[in-house]
């Protein structure tokens, strides 16, 4: 894995270009080797209840890779292949915060939906991964929440003090849980849709992100009981099905694939987002925080 | 005025209290004296056309202070005063970035809305504000944005060599332009409903907040043309009127406080969001960066 310091690309490009390209040129150019393929089994696939104007809505979730979260991933397969989500719904949306999907009587030990047989408690150590040799990465930036963010194989990742762990950047997926931290069972999943809330980070189970059709949870209507869940149940979307992607017909399995965090254009297009000069930007920012440093995912080309 | 060090604060707090306050509970036992009221002929009132249940859409938006932008918000006035924005539209919202909103043909000449008379071009060098004894306030941490950000009489500041400008967290509002930097004359505005764009600041001009019904550009569709933009005017939520909010009658004058950012309220308050303890949270993150420590805004009491 070629590793590149993007301070330190940046100190060596040319003093100024006449034309310096923008992050999305840089995207855009960027070679096909520096793309990644997302294999349809790290894929969940969300179809929610068709809008009042009939338009279907899909949300497309990409799963996260090892060493992070695996625990409550196998479950999330098993409530999958289970099509325990099938029926559900999505039940609180807060502004600036989270949409949250599952059982909608989850707290209500007389009406939850049982789960499937065989999901594992997954004990509250595996909040962090060890961060050794098979976790570095690019050090981006240093921040008040970690010595270092960086990016692994795709994913804004913490490190400090030997552990590493997910970033709450906006579109990232996890697991509810109650009080102790080993209740989560990822029935019960959300999605953040404002700022980055970090002070969640290493608090709860990041299991993946969004990768397409988050306007479909983003621009839902607020809820307003506490926070922010629907009253009614006339108000929760109804989720239709969820599956892995590779468990729907080959035809209807969405293929998509994302810009190598660890290539040299993903180095350049964080580079250029931290320091913009093309088009209208008269005072580059001289940096960026990683959640402002989306890694770019599109469809899946030929 | 009384200056605070965060940092300070939480290292002369006594080392773990048996029961730590969360962020809400200082919120709401916060004494009167650390609420600060905020004039009415401060506020921007826009009430959009009511959504498809019939239900009224409010936003209020609180304009900046000086030293801050000043020249745009008197053009703001002028607009308001004139009645402009009435019978305009919102005309984009993109996820994770923007809500703009104002004269949907405002680019095409031919078609334009005309300006009312008197608005003023404002130079570039208006993004800025001196950094001197006007503007010093709480240091909370370091960033790559900027050597400090700060807070200023309850604004998001960024400051460095000398100079002080206002940062781009969720729900404050920008004035949109052209290429030339002093393009910007107040008509065109924005809303950020994402994570923060750092990148814009002192790129583009801050001129307030949305401290009341953000919900309400936040949850809209979002548009499908470039940037975000909606392809046709059914889409396009139509905005009744804008007014200061000193020039409605009184009675429909809407009164908001905020919470002191130089007060010890809401030095704990910033404290507590950077190390959770309290509830849930088994990992306190050690920090935060200043677009998540909202400044608490609430109607105003009695």
């Amino acid at each position: 894995m070629k590793l590149l310091a993007i301070a330190l690309l940046a100190a060596a490009a040319p003093p100024q270009q006449d034309a310096p390209k923008a992050p999305a040129d840089i995207v855009a150019t960027a070679p096909a080797a520096d793309w990644v393929a997302i294999a349809p089994s790290d894929l969940l696939v969300m179809d929610l209840a068709p809008d009042a104007g009939g338009r279907a809505r899909r949300v497309v979730i990409q799963l996260m890779p090892p060493p992070f979260s695996q625990g409550w991933i196998e479950n999330i397969r098993a409530l999958a292949a289970a099509h325990w989500w099938d029926g559900t719904s999505i039940n609180r949306v807060q502004d600036n915060y989270v949409v949250q999907w599952g059982d909608p009587n989850g707290e209500d030990k007389a009406k939850a939906k049982p789960l499937p047989p065989g999901l594992k408690a997954v004990p509250q150590g595996a909040y962090l991964a060890r961060h050794d040799s098979t976790v570095v990465s690019v050090q981006i930036l240093d921040t008040p929440y970690a010595q270092a963010d960086t990016f692994f194989r795709g994913w804004p990742i913490g490190a400090a003090s030997g552990a590493a762990w997910p970033i709450h950047c906006y579109g990232m997926v996890g697991v509810g849980r109650d009080m102790p931290p080993d209740t989560g069972s990822g029935a019960e999943l959300y999605a953040v849709i404002g700022h980055a809330p970090r002070q969640l980070d290493r608090n709860i189970a990041l299991v993946g992100r969004v990768i397409d059709g988050i306007e479909n949870l983003s621009s839902l209507p607020r809820g307003t009981e506490p926070l922010s869940f629907y009253k009614t149940a006339a108000e929760r979307v109804p989720i239709l099905r969820t599956r892995i992607a590779s468990d729907l017909p080959a035809a209807e399995q969405p293929r998509f694939e994302y810009l190598s965090t660890e290539s040299t254009s993903f180095a350049a297009y964080a580079a250029a987002r931290a320091n913009r000069r093309a088009q209208f930007f008269i005072a580059p920012a001289g940096g960026s925080d990683i959640c402002n440093l989306p890694v770019p995912i599109r469809p899946q080309k030929g």
